[in-house]
């Protein structure tokens, strides 16, 4: 196996090409980003991974600004690259501004701080939070 | 050095009880909780993360519920459990419902897997998010 | 100390090519990789990790393929790029077609999505599991 | 919301049993582990962790035993302990001796070594890998 | 928001100036480095962070180039790609030699490795150590 | 497989036995800590761990309370609740005290911080460090 390859709309199944025009609908944008395109080299993570994000991303509780703060701060903590890039950029087209930015990366740099110091310090539970 | 150990007010010099106080005073709580007690077995850094997470937390762009979902997605990624614990009921005591919970816990489980399917793919940065 | 560089065979001490010659010979390969030559700069870790390396991945009870699976999916977590690339050409030569590496991905991406969803439901462990 | 609690099969919603009975007629056991009576809490990911389980999980390239391999050496890279103990268990079932759990333990360890090395030594890729 | 930019001293604000000022006198260097013109993008984020490292990395109980150690081996883990550069840096500055790095990549890589032999042998903490 | 379980000086072969007794010898201990009587279910990993364990946490370029604390704060960065223990107690017998710890445990607290910061800013490398 070489390095994984993007597969284009062009050169796509049909399996394929439907998940693309799926995202293509549904996002409302003229191409897939390059993380779809990698995926199709394995149709049915393609299809599984689309179908998920699909559901968890989509209308529910919670207002879809929200929904990628918390994707980006997990992105952030597990020092995905690429994640950081494409949900920084999703993030920004639901509203997010330089101040909100700002505000995510406190809290996540504190609480990757707090997480270690509750680690190290090996504080147990508190009752009332049992 | 033994274990950690808490250091409870009864027993903190007045540089500990002023963190203490003020903590209780913010939240408008009767005690603090663990995490504070074991702090204060280093009043500098007892006071620098009381400071910082008080400034971070505070009022802002963010409504304090949204906050401490990043809190708490940060925190299950990281597995800690003690902090999975007191921001549940922090985040809780803002506002999350049941339903809220369990979207966040969607989307940090789909953020930690896509996360490595972006590595394990390669997948470079689109342009567009450069 | 400058960045590390690497060093290369002519410029080697003894010791360090005595390894890289055992690398060699081992592996049936003309040169080292990069990952030799930058350990090179400490011959005792050097020496101590091929060594281990060698054991580990040596004959034993898993073939070839399915330890060097199990390293690539531990690379892929901690997202280290270069363990990404070395080990996927290693597990490329072990054997590993497209479909294995889509289907090591897909169980990868599983398992740190349903670690995250064990962590925040503070799942207790199944009696059955102690 | 109080602590996440387990949903158990008399107490479920039509929905929520489809699963469990699908979960314990696919795995021929009595009953559900507990990671799925937590999932129930929310019944649209308690479907789609299980089909995607399920899918990722089936019948492929890799027979069950490496599929489960893998599935615990990314829990125990990221410690989450519900999950290193119930795919201890799985693995078990699906063929794990002891003397293979030791060679996972010792990749996973060299693994998690490696990759910091590289890290450290900032090692560049090579342009075979590439 | 697009991708994070840098805020050079001549752009930046009053506030910013002083904390730019302050790293230059305490550090004795004639600017200060890339981690803080990003974090000049969020004044209050770059004044806490500074003031936070200033303390922290400031006279104490240990040297400062054990301090530094700690930080490196902390990044290397986390595979921070700019902490591991800057803090590489920053070691050597304080008295880190070729030897001594390479003593503290062999630690981080053994205990890197350890941790997760801990982890999957599910090994219980001695009682003399609680 | 059922759950790891140690094996005990008395019922150890004589290969254990001669690995315990090398670790009780050089650390001038009555008994082994439950890490290796965990190990020794897998009696290569134990002596290949022991015997790289005592290399690198032997005589070399640092003094072992720099070691230990290093040591340290790896295992509490990646929240090994084990290795905290038994490394937090190896650490205050090479001379660890209480403000040590405490400085220790802000710098590894800091460390994380900043390195989701520079994650997330998306900070270049200086041109300085490379």
């Amino acid at each position: 196996m070489p390095k994984p390859q993007p597969i284009h709309y062009e050169e796509a199944s049909a399996e394929v090409r439907a998940v693309f025009d799926d995202i293509k609908r549904t996002r409302n944008i003229p191409d897939v980003n390059n993380m779809w395109k990698y995926l199709a080299r394995d149709p049915a993570t393609l299809r599984r991974t689309w179908e998920s994000v699909k559901e968890v991303m989509g209308p529910g509780e919670l207002p879809l600004l929200t929904k990628e703060l918390i994707y980006l701060a997990v992105s952030v903590t597990n020092n995905c690259g690429y994640c950081i890039a494409s949900h920084s950029a999703a993030a920004t087209k639901a509203g997010m501004t330089d101040a909100i930015f700002g505000e995510v990366m406190a809290i996540v740099g504190m609480a990757n701080e707090t997480n270690r110091l509750a680690n190290g310090y090996r504080v147990p539970i508190d009752p009332a939070f049992e």
